[in-house]
């Protein structure tokens, strides 16, 4: 088995696949004329950027090419949209288990007296009822943003359908699918996403430093550009253009994720994400029913099949920093502990205290690294 | 001669060392481990990171590493920058040559009642009068933001002697260092810089998707976290961390983007960026002594000493979308035509109506390319 074993998805996925590499190499070596934005004559890569938009939109069911939006990542991204869409008075419901990439933006309004927000609550598992919804919704709640999944406790949210409520109702939704994108199907259709965030460098497999965010249809007029400069577009207004994507794609782009993006999706489809979720899957099952045997207390949902390949466990005896840290230099294994930049779900889960320790699988975690892992914390709580 | 001949480095480089592709590929090949941000155990990771804030650091003479913050490119620090130092009431001083990176943040304040904004006034080739500053600092003028050199006019703008008087009157001084940075020495002291905004895929020669802003020492608590989220610092808080960096670095960094700008930097340093400013001084003479012959409008100063190299450039009888047009299919020459993002300058220039044909040179770029091209423009006008 090779050392270290990398259980950090969650943060970033450690796999690129092969075909991605060599695309990348080969862009690195020989093309480095494709790496001129802005320019005229650069057809081969424009070509790059629309075909990246095309499989991105084929991969959300996005209404077209030019709804989907390149950003740095998925926090720039909930920033464009939070920044773009709330108006002074504004009210915005969220739920208890959000990372802070949500609570943070929303919090600099809530403090700034320019909104209010409301959080639908979770039990201790991160389970939600979407029903509660009904009853916090005002005249002027304008949004409603949840995350797909928690990034601590792993429960997936019953997105779809407080995202029926919200439509129905008239407010915009708001999806963060940094936990869920690549092993989850996403559909903005079928599950009444306005706006999707996405991020690359987890889940689908590309590198940090690329991410976005999708539109449904005629859903534009309602963001104002927040992140504002050159476009290459429309130049002689000091206003952003109001056509897509140019309206949120200021500044140059990262090419080398772009590819990275369309490459590794490619990968994707060509697996199969159904393929890559049910093994990823087969881990969170043989990882969950291990820890029964251990004196440790698993954060979230003991279902495999209603979580993200992420487990969050505490021990009586140990902190979770210190737990983490024997791990790695013991067993060479790669956890994170602390708070996962998500104190809500700590909260929600009662360990804002103590922290946890995070397992999470990807595409290229084995069943061998599952045990050796489970092993491993056997050894240490019995030392 | 390789065809085409890329003239539009004002834009992005084309050129990639061989020492920092073969990182990058290494990296992308061998070390995947590495691409694991926000873990605890990734020691490889976390010392790249900071050996690229050193050299930064190094290179703009900033206070140290902790102050060279990562972004995306320039325009998302100068949307950092601007709107985390303003605030309803300020008064903004910027030039008349400025970029939209520039010109559209702070359209948005302006328009949103918050801010008022003067400019300093250029004459016809981007020159500018220090002096002017002095009557036009008001109680309350909070900040002076200005390019160190036009992307269109290639005229460098006297910006020490700027800095200077502004900080004489308590304003904090901003620049955008685009056009500059891997060309000119930049000494954040010397020259009375508080924070400056750089991109690492033009003269710096990384990879586009990655770029930041180094700030000068105690400048940090003038400026408000705007982007905001995780940083797997302080997670406990909703508030945005106040420490540097962290406190303007939400969301995962741009590893590849970083990992190339160190690099990148390290080549220009052992080349020495005297001997590439003064090739790239060597192609902008020759091509401006050969365009004296020819029946163009050259945009900007005539001094090659004074400029960026970067010539734009108008002729009587064609449409300048044309000419570049004509320059690429018939000779293979990438130029970029239009109005450069910038139309503040071409106002200035009295090119607003007809843009302007764009040359731009890099370390790459030969003299034989050089008079490939006067050739060419000879022949497309005496046609």
């Amino acid at each position: 088995m090779k050392q270290p074993v990398y259980l950090n998805h969650a943060a970033t996925s450690n796999h690129k696949f092969a075909a991605t590499v060599e695309e990348l190499c080969h862009y690195l070596t020989e093309n480095n004329n494709l790496n001129t934005n802005r320019g005229s004559q650069n057809i081969d890569e424009l070509e790059l950027i629309f075909d990246a938009r095309q499989v991105l939109a084929n991969f959300f069911q996005a209404p077209d090419p030019a709804h989907i939006i390149f950003t740095a990542n998925a926090t720039t991204s909930l920033n464009m949209i939070l920044n773009g869409l709330l108006k002074t008075g504004d009210h915005v419901i969220t739920t208890a288990v959000e990372h802070n990439a949500v609570a943070r933006p929303l919090h600099r309004l809530e403090v700034e007296g320019q909104i209010s927000v409301t959080r639908l609550c979770c039990d201790q598992k991160g389970q939600l009822d979407p029903d509660q919804l009904k009853s916090m919704i005002r005249p002027e709640t304008k949004v409603l943003v949840m995350t797909h999944a928690s990034n601590v406790l792993g429960t997936i949210l019953p997105v779809s359908d407080c995202f029926k409520i919200a439509r129905n109702h008239g407010v915009i939704t708001v999806l963060d699918s940094a936990q869920t994108a690549g092993f989850l199907p996403i559909d903005m259709t079928e599950m009444s996403i306005d706006v999707l965030a996405f991020t690359g460098h987890k889940g689908l497999m590309g590198l940090s430093g690329i991410g976005g965010f999708a539109l449904a249809k005629n859903r534009e007029p309602m963001i104002d550009p927040w992140l504002t400069g050159g476009t290459g577009s429309a130049s002689l207004s000091f206003e952003q253009p109001v056509f897509l994507p140019d309206k949120f794609e200021p500044g140059t782009l990262n090419m080398l994720g772009i590819l990275s993006l369309k490459s590794a999706i490619q990968s994707i489809e060509r697996i199969g994400l159904n393929n890559i979720a049910a093994h990823e899957q087969l881990l969170t099952k043989r990882f969950l029913e291990g820890l029964e045997k251990l004196p440790v207390t698993v954060l979230g949902t003991s279902d495999p099949f209603s979580r993200v390949p992420v487990v969050s466990i505490t021990v009586a005896r140990l902190d979770a920093g210190e737990f983490s840290q024997l791990l790695f230099d013991r067993y060479q294994i790669i956890t994170r502990s602390g708070l996962h930049c998500a104190p809500l779900a700590h909260q929600t889960a009662g360990t804002l205290k103590s922290g946890a320790v995070r397992f999470s699988f990807g595409w290229n975690t084995s069943v061998e690294e599952i045990d050796y892992t489970l092993q491993a914390i056997k050894e240490i709580l019995s030392a």
